[in-house]
């Protein structure tokens, strides 16, 4: 089901900083740069072929990344699986007793629908899957 | 330069209730499991077509998962990117100005060579870097 891993998600105090070191130390080119005021962050993709890392940015210290970076320090924030049906697959693991934080799916990066997982119920990750639209 | 995904790493304290649950609850086959007594950890890595997630338990209390666990709990742990000469990338990445936990590379899961960059030189992410053998 969960066979696909799309993302890992990084939190950065200062997403061009953080650009700019991916950039000219790992090589690793932007793919893809916005704003998602829904979840109060900044996003840029990293491209590594079939997968991606995604730097978040929060817009501003109360959102739920920003509560993480106060908590933790900037670093490893979530994982993220692709799925080919989000709402059935949200069904299956609710089913399953997996507790989802978002029970009904979520737009995301790219207009994808998104849902996250639960860390206390993923051994402590916490854990996302994507649906792709039409045209990815 | 590090532009290939290889796994992400995950901390966990109980090896067996974790592969259960990720091929149960996820439907994600361990593609391998191998006890690596220099780094203390036995490790399971779990298929997702170009890259893994790696489950990590710590042999002992004392060793440096041993030491994440009692700190920060189960969870995500490190990011590991593919390299073709990883002797050549530690050269590069040192004089780019990163901090090498390992200078030289050690034996990794499945006879890979591996090094750790310094989570302080790469925004509070344990990142290592892996070189494949010719069999793989």
């Amino acid at each position: 089901m969960l066979d696909r891993l799309d993302h890992v998600g990084i939190a950065v105090e200062d997403l061009d900083g953080a650009l700019s070191f991916y950039e000219r130390t790992f090589k690793i080119t932007a793919a893809h740069r916005e704003l998602l005021a829904d979840h109060q962050i900044e996003v840029a993709l990293l491209d590594l072929g079939g997968s991606h890392v995604e730097l978040l940015q929060p817009l501003r210290a109360g959102s739920a990344v920003g509560r993480f970076l106060e908590k933790h320090g900037p670093g490893l924030h979530h994982v993220a699986y692709r799925v080919e049906d989000i709402v059935a697959t949200l069904t299956e693991l609710s089913e399953a007793g997996v507790e989802l934080v978002d029970p009904v799916p979520r737009r995301g990066v790219r207009d994808t629908k998104i849902a996250f997982l639960h860390p206390r119920s993923v051994g402590g990750v916490l854990t996302e899957i994507v649906e792709y639209g039409d045209d990815h």
